[in-house]
């Protein structure tokens, strides 16, 4: 909408940045501590001035409106002081995953093609080398952060810089965050999120997890997940302190949540597992830890949210593209709740039009929440955007209380005849009958209907159910062409390390294959 | 900035009006109740519905992008059904003060020149009649919501429109809310406040007063005031029922908050007097209230949010034209605390430069919540924006922690020489003296100087300090041109029904005048 002439005045004054929320901190809480990192601590003022002293250096290295900056190199003070400093000049910064291969590395670099690469030596420094040696960009700066003798080095760079640079506001729909996330189109693409959909998500990560000023945050998670960035960045808009450690080792996270008083954090249960046994004479003080009471015997309580009682009912919906867990349980609902603000979601049929309450389909997302697209994928951003509405790839349905509700990813899908079929759907319905213990539904080759369904059920230990029973709780519960034709049961089903079902894994163990391809 | 091309088709995702909030609250919540007023009691989907109709009437009345809409008239659901249709639209909606007097009604319509008018007969029809009849706009459309035989009557113009049209989405920048604040420039003029502004606002609401989707919102305050407006709005955002009273009647209020179980009120302290005396012997249940306990032996208990214990840490600083209270106790500090996210504020000199930290200046604030600017006056709005802030003509400081503080309003002025002089800053400084109980600043005509500065002082009852105490006071602790070169002492202050002191009057009684022209 053109903007009434009367108005033109007030359009300078709405750009607002993630660098002006910093802006904001350094003036309304100047000598509260920021982010702490080992020995490093700064205070909001100080870490201001950092990031516009970085802001410059990446300025003077050439560093434009939506150019990008990539970050190879484990949990640090500067991903964050990066990330701000690339906010500051209306850069596009990516948090890579230091485990990445050579391949992955370099794949990255072409890709992203960043103006800027930071990077350690320390666990990196070899795969990024030989990537690095194959890459003919005539503009990568290379900035090494953990000392590197004859390379432009961080700290150095910094000191020379101007600690009152000045910079253009940037506009709140910017992109300034990319997170690579799996590939629909067979490999991985970079999800842009804006400067207004960081601070959103910020907001709802303080809110939920009732982070304020006095909170200090364990970053120990991948600050390449958007879900460790949501804490991060809950804590840093609250006021809070942010608490840096480069990898999880039990011990160092233990002696780091005494030392440092720590209150909130993000750690795996595996590795609580590991944190409790190296606790187990309570050696350690983790009573600043904000978390449920009833766990106090363990002497490390679970730290996960959902144990925490001043915080709101945890669980929800999210992914990547649409800034994370945006469906939340604490706005009310069964399920996965309800949206928080500045989205809004839709349950549609493949051409975007809203399909019947309670029926499945894809669901659909809009709002300022939801990314700018993927990085240099002008075919995939087409074809994930019909109506106005992101699709998620992922499959929902309301509640009748109006819930959202998630059913499982739509990339698995079976041809059958002409009708596409999603195994997250059938794995639903059968896991309403009375004999399922688990189940994964699969796609066979079929030389007149492309493929048939087939179902591998592991059985409850008291169940003798036939084939057939199955097959007629589907029959009377869905669309005929979506039950499963063949049935087969197992002892168990194989799963990933993360405690998915190994869908590939059950394709080659019972005659899976012949999916269309999707995207 | 210019968009990268790869990144085109998600600008089709995130536009995000209010009307996108309740396609999403119709959609998460259907069978909820939104809103009770009176015999009426409408869901969500059942208010989607009645906007979605009333939009189709606005648009059939021809209302576009950018033209205005007046409310004429008391509290009423009816209120936020319009603001909600206005939203759909892309228009923007004014709730006028039913109290207004035939002249200020024909200004409004002169000034905001509407293209639809909603109206009410019951106590504005009269003064509403006088206005209209000397205004000859020709394409104002009127239209009456309580019963008037021969006009255009809003239930019979619903009844025929489309429950189901279609409308374009709205950016999240455009102008939505109009509200009428006291003129700088001698006559009042209409903040614009944008949808983005009003989301940004109802979701501080929701969360300093813990409001959720099981909390009822008495809605009794007036709806032409940006207070109301956040927690009617907030209590919408999070799900719960919104409750409408026409009038502030003692024992009605009492009645609904019995009948509807009401959980948050905005209710002025001479009310809860009334209210208390009315329920002296506990007819009416109130235990529904979210109060503090504490104050539960009297019945009716104290309902502002200060008093509740869940409840954030209340008080701060705004003013409509930044979105209401946007610098809160509840994100820590001291004085009006610290911003939400979406805002920063700056201490500036006038030229728009930031004065050095403890100096006082004017209060600038800048991002997404402050308003689009005043309607129809494009002077004021090129005056209040300097270096890409908004001056809010109030004076403020950061107190040592960074938090703001609130000094007063800029508007008052002293010119002594070539000097400016903030009365509030003068009476900030006397209010430190021991010996002073009460305190009011004014400038008295000077042939040399153009003004004096001129001290009025309530003692402290034991205290006998001379003038000169007063003034030695201030040359010690501000600049020799600040402190008062007259001081008069008195037993108290002229103040206002409001409870402010009374400046009018206190430059009538003590020879107050010859102040310098602002703005």
């Amino acid at each position: 909408m053109k903007q009434h002439p009367a108005l033109a005045p007030y359009a300078a004054v709405h750009p607002y940045g993630l660098g002006d929320l910093l802006h904001e901190q350094a003036r309304s809480r100047p000598a509260m501590p920021a982010v702490i990192d080992g020995d490093h601590t700064f205070t909001f003022a100080e870490f201001h001035e950092r990031v516009n002293r970085l802001a410059g250096v990446l300025r003077a290295k050439g560093v434009k409106r939506g150019d990008r900056v990539l970050w190879l190199g484990q949990n640090s003070f500067r991903v964050i002081e990066a990330l701000l400093a690339s906010a500051r000049v209306g850069a596009i910064f990516c948090p890579a995953n230091w485990r990445w291969s050579v391949e992955e590395i370099a794949f990255a670099l072409d890709d992203f093609d960043p103006t800027v690469v930071f990077w350690q030596e320390a666990e990196v420094g070899t795969n990024m080398r030989a990537a690095r040696a194959g890459w003919s960009s005539p503009n990568g700066n290379w900035i090494c952060h953990d000392g590197c003798p004859g390379e432009d080095e961080y700290e150095a760079l910094m000191a020379t810089a101007d600690p009152a640079a000045d910079f253009d506001p940037v506009e709140t729909s910017t992109p300034l965050l990319a997170v690579y996330t799996a590939g629909f189109s067979g490999r991985p693409g970079a999800a842009l999120l804006s400067h207004e959909s960081l601070i959103i998500m910020a907001w709802q990560g303080m809110m939920a997890q009732a982070i304020d000023e006095e909170s200090a945050y364990l970053v120990s998670g991948p600050m390449f997940h958007v879900g460790v960035m949501m804490g991060t960045l809950g804590t840093f808009l609250a006021g809070g302190r942010n608490v840096f450690v480069a990898r999880v080792d039990p011990v160092e996270l233990l002696e780091s949540i005494q030392a440092n008083r720590i209150t909130h954090a993000f750690i795996a249960p595996p590795t609580i597992a590991q944190m409790r046994a190296a606790n187990a004479d309570g050696r350690y003080d983790v009573s600043s830890l904000f978390a449920d009471p009833q766990m106090s015997d363990y002497r490390i309580p679970l730290v996960m949210p959902a144990q925490a009682p001043s915080m709101k009912r945890m669980g929800g919906y999210g992914q990547t593209e649409i800034g994370g867990l945006s469906s939340v349980l604490w706005m009310g609902g069964t399920g996965a709740g309800r949206s928080i603000p500045f989205i809004q979601f839709m349950i549609a049929d493949d051409a975007g039009v809203e399909v019947a309450p309670g029926e499945t389909g894809e669901i659909m997302a809009r709002g300022p929440l939801v990314m700018c697209g993927y990085w240099n994928r002008p075919e995939e951003n087409a074809r994930r955007v019909v109506n106005g509405w992101h699709r998620t790839n992922d499959l929902g349905r309301r509640a009748p209380d109006g819930s959202l509700v998630f059913v499982g990813p739509k990339t698995t899908m079976i041809k059958t005849g002409i009708e596409n079929v999603y195994p997250a759907e059938v794995e639903n319905c059968l896991r309403t009958h009375e004999g399922v213990a688990d189940v994964c539904v699969i796609g066979v080759p079929d030389p007149t209907w492309d493929q048939n369904i087939k179902a591998i059920i592991v059985r409850k230990p008291e169940a003798a159910h036939p084939p057939e029973s199955f097959i007629a709780h589907c029959r009377e519960r869905m669309a005929s062409y979506k039950k499963p034709k063949i049935v087969e049961f197992a002892d168990t089903l194989p799963r990933t390390a993360a405690g998915f079902v190994d869908r590939a894994a059950v394709d080659a163990a019972y005659g899976g294959g012949g999916y269309p391809k999707v995207g």
